[in-house]
């Protein structure tokens, strides 16, 4: 019923960064996103949210490169999961949605912090994030606390 | 540079739910999400989360109604804001977002709490949510405050 149906969606900015290769995963790196002039008066008021959820679009990633499942981060040592259970890259739509600091708005440039994007990666949606956003109690598998405890030795 | 590329979305489910007009914005409100046959294997693990980001294409949106400043919720007694410091849904891109708690899953069927789309929404992302995503110490305008205030009473 669906299944033919086409969207499409809009390139709204993009990423500037100096990061480069596994650089632009250090959470503390800083990261502009430049808005195209005619989203400008789109942000008006963002300054007052300490945080916002960027999505964009990782335009590396071709429709043939999809995949239906991964281990995380292509460690054999991780199970062996269904990609909606991961945020690899590699899904049917490659949208990449990272939850950043926003440091500064200056007219259509917004610095952020911890945004793991390429340098150029077009942007297609920025939303402010809020209390229903931040979830108490929460629970992941054992695999991710294994991957993240990893990553900090 | 970017602005003529044209990306295309591909739905991967859609939402089911009882709920008619505003009823969709109880948090309590359970739904499911049919993901289509094809990415079933995509799912494998995704229980292990307690919740997970749910991206859907608000379908009954055409690029017609896109603004870029809004008052929220319509309010005349709360700012006029940018398009992109609020959760509207007449974005230049209408992707909803919401974090859900995932209740149960059984094969291509999952059961969430606080999905805020209505039936038969086009679903085009399922992430996990982890321990990145619950950030602390988060800022909000007095406007969010006061809107999320009036909700309750």
């Amino acid at each position: 019923m669906f299944n033919n149906e086409m969207i499409s969606v809009k390139t709204i900015g993009y990423v500037r960064t100096k990061a480069r290769g596994s650089q632009v995963r250090e959470k503390t790196m800083l990261s502009q996103i430049i808005i195209f002039n005619e989203y400008i008066k789109a942000l008006e008021g963002i300054k007052d949210f300490s945080h916002i959820i960027v999505l964009f679009w990782l335009n590396k990633i071709s429709s043939k490169d999809m995949l239906l499942k991964v281990h995380p981060r292509g460690r054999d040592d991780l199970p062996l999961l269904g990609i909606f259970a991961t945020r690899s890259m590699f899904r049917p739509n490659p949208i990449g949605l990272t939850i950043v600091e926003l440091i500064k708005v200056e007219k259509n440039k917004l610095t952020v912090r911890g945004l793991d994007a390429f340098d150029l990666t077009p942007v297609i949606d920025i939303k402010p994030y809020d209390f229903w956003d931040t979830k108490v109690g929460i629970k992941v598998p054992e695999w991710w606390k294994k991957l993240e405890k990893s990553k900090k030795t």
